[in-house]
């Protein structure tokens, strides 16, 4: 990308060149991807393109009211399928198998709702190192992308495939998108479900999107790392009032990169993490342990699952 | 305890009065505590002390044999009994139950070696915390002490039974015991079988050992935690050579402690901290991720079940 308002402005036409007179649908998740992809193609064919939000119930804390209020003006298709998810997984712990059955009832909703809104084509926010990683194998889960779709759609529009996220991210600010929207981590496509070791329950989602808002609430404007969340492990020993107890164990991670590719993490100053440390055990009941990950991608992935 | 050196005076006496002319049999962990006791009553009553020694399979690194070199002259008995303990924990993955399996296990293995030594006489290392925590139910097994043993002593010998730890190892000073033995942090009555989350399998055991061997390595000497270790959480995902794989996650374990009532978190340094990440990641093949306990006790407690 050699110029942002030459991108932009060449981008809508060629949105536009494409959707013709048709209707365009697309999955939006408010990342940044998904969320410029949007804004682009608002500008270029207005009314004409339809967003599907889809709930999965594994979404971070307050994104579905986050993601309404950030694009009022949009035709956009809010759809709550947590019920749905978390029917699908009950029982599964294999990881892949995790990512699997999150993309198919993904892409099933999405085809559901696609054909209600009788749009032709589909357009998605891929960039470039998520068709990287894609051929290396190592994502199994892309946005819709990663999973065949039942729609014979006219054609697929994917006006970020060249850019790097920091790439981006410039388009966002030349959008005059939030601030918020911009500087906007990644979040992985099946969500916190990937987050939490083995079975996906409520509950654990429940625990794990808390302590995930406090480390954001601590990190995110901070320190402004590439990508920082809690995780939760399994269940340790702890203590409370003499006794002893069952308590689940949660891991920050937090970590520049140069693009996703790699990661360091944070050596963030003790003061934070111990008070970060003490307001999710003081504040989410059920957690006894938080523990900080040390580790590098490679050896270790960005995400734990 | 006033001074150390009546106390040793006094307590090699009181043994001795109290051993009389019989046998005394003890289980010897190689900690502070067994050691400490062991030595005092080495000198009370020489050959009729019979240390028991079980290998469990689920001890430090190089124990075995560091204990057979500690003790050369002692009338040590050495049980192998890793086969026995893998068998009894398979399949068994709740907390409690496998602390009550290894407790078991260990008194009946010791009840079997103590009857064929014909001791009348039980010695045992219980220090003053022990006796505190087992009334209070945080923790569920002590040494030998906290389960029933079957047989019918006419003595049990509990010369450290009034001492906190950092007492033992002024001791253990007194005694001329090696630097190693005096410093010698706590080490968890069932083995590294709570140092693994879930289920107890050789190749977790394997792993969290060379783990913990080369937390010690980096820690013990230069920063005189009152206990570190590495503990296994579960399998997350890696990447390595650009493909995908499951990996362990590695806890780290430093603490301050002002008698293992409660701990604090060693703050170390970052270049500690990131070199023994790296030792960890590249020389133990399976794992993919390492991370730092940051939970003071309490909510968390010391150990991880």
């Amino acid at each position: 990308m050699v110029n942002v308002e030459e991108f932009i402005e060449e981008t809508i036409r060629r949105i536009r060149d494409a959707a013709g007179g048709e209707k365009v649908v697309m999955a939006l998740s408010g990342g940044v991807d998904s969320s410029v992809c949007a804004a682009l193609a608002a500008q270029a064919i207005g009314d004409r393109l339809v967003p599907i939000y889809v709930d999965t119930g594994l979404m971070r804390k307050g994104e579905t009211e986050r993601i309404r209020s950030l694009f009022p003006d949009m035709n956009l298709r809010v759809v709550d399928a947590g019920d749905e998810f978390f029917e699908a997984l009950a029982g599964i712990t294999d990881p892949e198998e995790k990512r699997r059955i999150i993309g198919e009832r993904f892409v099933r909703i999405f085809e559901r709702e696609a054909k209600r809104t009788g749009a032709t084509m589909l357009l998605q926010g891929t960039i470039y190192p998520d068709r990287i990683e894609s051929e290396g194998g190592i994502k199994s889960h892309h946005n819709v992308g990663g999973m065949p779709i039942d729609i014979e759609f006219t054609a697929v529009i994917e006006p970020l495939a060249d850019l790097y996220k920091d790439e981006v991210r410039e388009v966002a600010g030349g959008l005059d998108l939030p601030a918020e929207i911009q500087h906007r981590m990644p979040f992985p496509g099946p969500g916190l479900a990937v987050r939490v070791l083995g079975e996906v329950t409520r509950e654990k989602i429940e625990i794990v999107r808390e302590a995930n808002a406090i480390v954001e609430e601590c990190l995110v404007e901070e320190f402004r790392p590439w990508q920082c969340f809690a995780a939760l492990l399994g269940l340790g020993t702890g203590v409370r009032d003499g006794a002893r107890l069952h308590g689940w164990i949660v891991a920050v991670r937090a970590i520049h990169s140069p693009g996703g590719m790699t990661a360091e993490p944070l050596l963030l100053p003790y003061e934070t993490l111990t008070g970060m440390v003490s307001r999710i055990t003081s504040g989410i009941p059920g957690v006894a342990r938080v523990v900080y990950d040390l580790t590098p991608k490679p050896p270790a992935t960005i995400e734990y699952e």
